[in-house]
């Protein structure tokens, strides 16, 4: 399994307040919690800073699964890497969206609507609760479990119905949020996972690592197949007009 | 209820052929489907060749659902019409999405994936089957009913899985196709209906105009709200820290 | 639209504390919602100890919508009581259960599911997120609002995914749980709403009297058709042996 | 994992046509499905006669998927078995039901609705459609095959909108199907493949033996979990009347 974690990696660098949280940066977090739970998977990183911010079409094309965290520095995240990510999916990828991803290129893309939400930092409680307690994506997970500090998000969070809503999130300041859901797009799957606000130590928590790890084993592709344009066949039984003239679709 | 119906309108124009089934175009099909059906409705028309193709922010904005036929130039629309129309479903209006719309700039965009599909013009019959017969959108409608000639689509139709799918299509050459399905984005719903290739004289038949103005019936605005942004409520209960500084949203 | 509200009424009847907060039953509490927000509604009542729990095949027969409110006697509901609500259901009746109806007969066989679900009676708050304002269920509700004193149930709630999820509860002892969800089964729709323990005066609360009607009229018959049988149809094209001698299925 | 496959038995048993086609019985090729795809599945074999179906609680309780292949006697499957199977499958058990086990008693207690179908036995081409080429349940099939001769199941199939619809049929005589899809019930999960006519060698296609296989692997349980009743938890936080007594749920 061939993992990709991107991370914008901008507040690690700016505020001590993040570095002193993740040292290495979020992607560092990331990518050691996906070794610590999937023997055998090949994990690379990418930053908003490199060259196609790491993302070039060599690396998603031998990507399985990608991972994306990325908050203040959506927009510089150029149209051609968004589309290259969104094509990906659709030919099999899988893309792991992270707390503040809801509004990244690619998530907004491939969902269609705004992704908004509400939210707060107020170093409030969050309780994650676990629908389906028999889904690979929480094998190993409680039935619930809680993370003392946490930015809130609150519904109405503007996204398409799931293909499959796993946890739901209670907030100390009295808002309740979808906070695990999986969408298939094309051939390829797309999962969000709320928690992880850069200034708090939740890619730490061993019971979120797991559930992220789940997340790539679960959405990581089985097939890469592009089907992005309109094929022309033969009719399988006889029909009136087999020949007959017409304008090719694009 | 307010209905805009946008038609390409250039196949009508350009080939006699297509003129003589649609001599005001099919817009003008359209048009008289759903005030045949939808008593008071209130329906404009919208094509390719006038500013802003017709949807304008005026226009749009006083549109409680929009139906949309377009087929070999879906590139000249511009991406700020469709952008227009996009957000106009995120904020409640409806969109009746008709056959070669699945390419369309609007459509594409709601639903995130490539709408690619399977077709071939050989005037071959389908017969569309009814799965729910007690839906409003299939009022009036029979189990089942055929054309005699139409375009044939094909499976995989490439769109996420739809909230409602409410007919399937057998072709005589062999292939089925979802024919009638919607789609919940943002406070708005999205109808795709298959059948309505422009050298056939579908939209005069019976009861795909009962389809057409049921769809616009049951996709019309209930609500028109903006959500696109993200809101910083303050909590609800006590929190530890409600005056926290942080970094806002977009 | 005609609409039958089924009631257990022990409780009224045992207990003087109910008996003060709904002292005409919990059933004339539903009616007169119904009939406040749905004009020209024909509202009846049936109770658990009426022959036949007031729901013989001429009352079933004649309901577009039955609520449903029960507790402490869902056995005491004869199994055939129980199964000609769900053969009605499946005609096209609309059911819509509320509160501890997710343990009764009609909605556990309609479900396939235990309803299982955790409870407390602890005089707690609970905050409903609407999580669809544009929907008809929830015409006239606001994004949120707040019954200061009810009975907390929580998830896991054992229920297939619904059609739409439409609010979430929120719960002042640290739980949440799904509290408006819709389901379609066969012609007919189940509407299930979480609120209304016997011992609050919550169906006298505004936002849940109009939830209460809303629903109501959106689960509302539109067709009813016995389809319980397995018709055996002549082939619409030809096939290779039409007269073939079978064995007839039930 | 370890596999059940249940059939009725009695087709093979009575009529000579269908002996010559399954000569150990229909149970014996799904088996040999299984076993040729899983490698490492122990599976065992149930038929009506035995005792208890050969479905007592012990080896129901040591099985991770339950295939069920049942046409002319589903009545005379025991209540008890059928709701022992029920039970195991919300409690994680998976199950696979297959062509006119759409009547069964433990299909149509998880469903909740009648199953009904339209059917035909003329010897006509049915032509599978493959939906989601990158479902686990599709891996090795191709976008479409073909059964020579089946018996025609058409819509409208009388069950809750699946979770996942993955496969569609076109019948030679004009008809449609949802002829493979998946639900969720309680923790467990129910497949539903339509081939296998007891008189067509339909269990002998290798894709056909692909596809029972996969859905099997897909199927079996992860968790093994009773959540049949409703606990009575105390409060994670503070609450107003944390002690207050309450009439006890079932």
């Amino acid at each position: 399994m061939k993992v990709t974690v991107y991370n914008e990696y901008l507040h690690e660098v700016e505020a001590e307040s993040v570095r002193r949280v993740y040292p290495e940066g979020i992607h560092a977090a990331l990518a050691s919690a996906v070794r610590e739970h999937v023997p055998g998977a090949q994990v690379r990183t990418a930053t908003l800073r490199e060259p196609e911010h790491g993302l070039t079409q060599e690396v998603v094309d031998s990507t399985d699964v990608l991972l994306w965290w990325g908050h203040k520095a959506h927009a510089e995240v150029s149209d051609d890497v968004a589309e290259r990510v969104r094509r990906a999916v659709l030919d099999g990828m899988g893309l792991v969206v992270l707390h503040s991803g809801h509004l990244s290129k690619p998530f907004v893309r491939l969902m269609g609507t705004h992704g908004s939400l509400k939210w707060r930092e107020a170093d409030e409680k969050e309780r994650l609760w676990n629908l389906q307690p028999g889904h690979p994506l929480l094998a190993g997970v409680p039935d619930h479990f809680e993370l003392e500090q946490e930015e809130m998000y609150g519904e109405r969070f503007d996204v398409p119905d799931p293909d499959e809503l796993l946890m739901i999130s209670w907030f100390q300041g009295g808002e309740v949020f979808r906070s695990l859901m999986t969408w298939r797009r094309g051939h390829g799957r797309v999962v969000y996972f709320r928690p992880g606000h850069e200034t708090y130590p939740t890619y730490h928590h061993p019971v979120v690592r797991r559930i992220v790890a789940n997340a790539a084993a679960y959405a990581a592709a089985r097939v890469r197949r592009d089907d992005s344009t309109c094929p022309n066949p033969a009719a399988l039984e006889p029909v009136p007009n087999p020949g007959k003239e017409h304008v090719l679709k694009p």
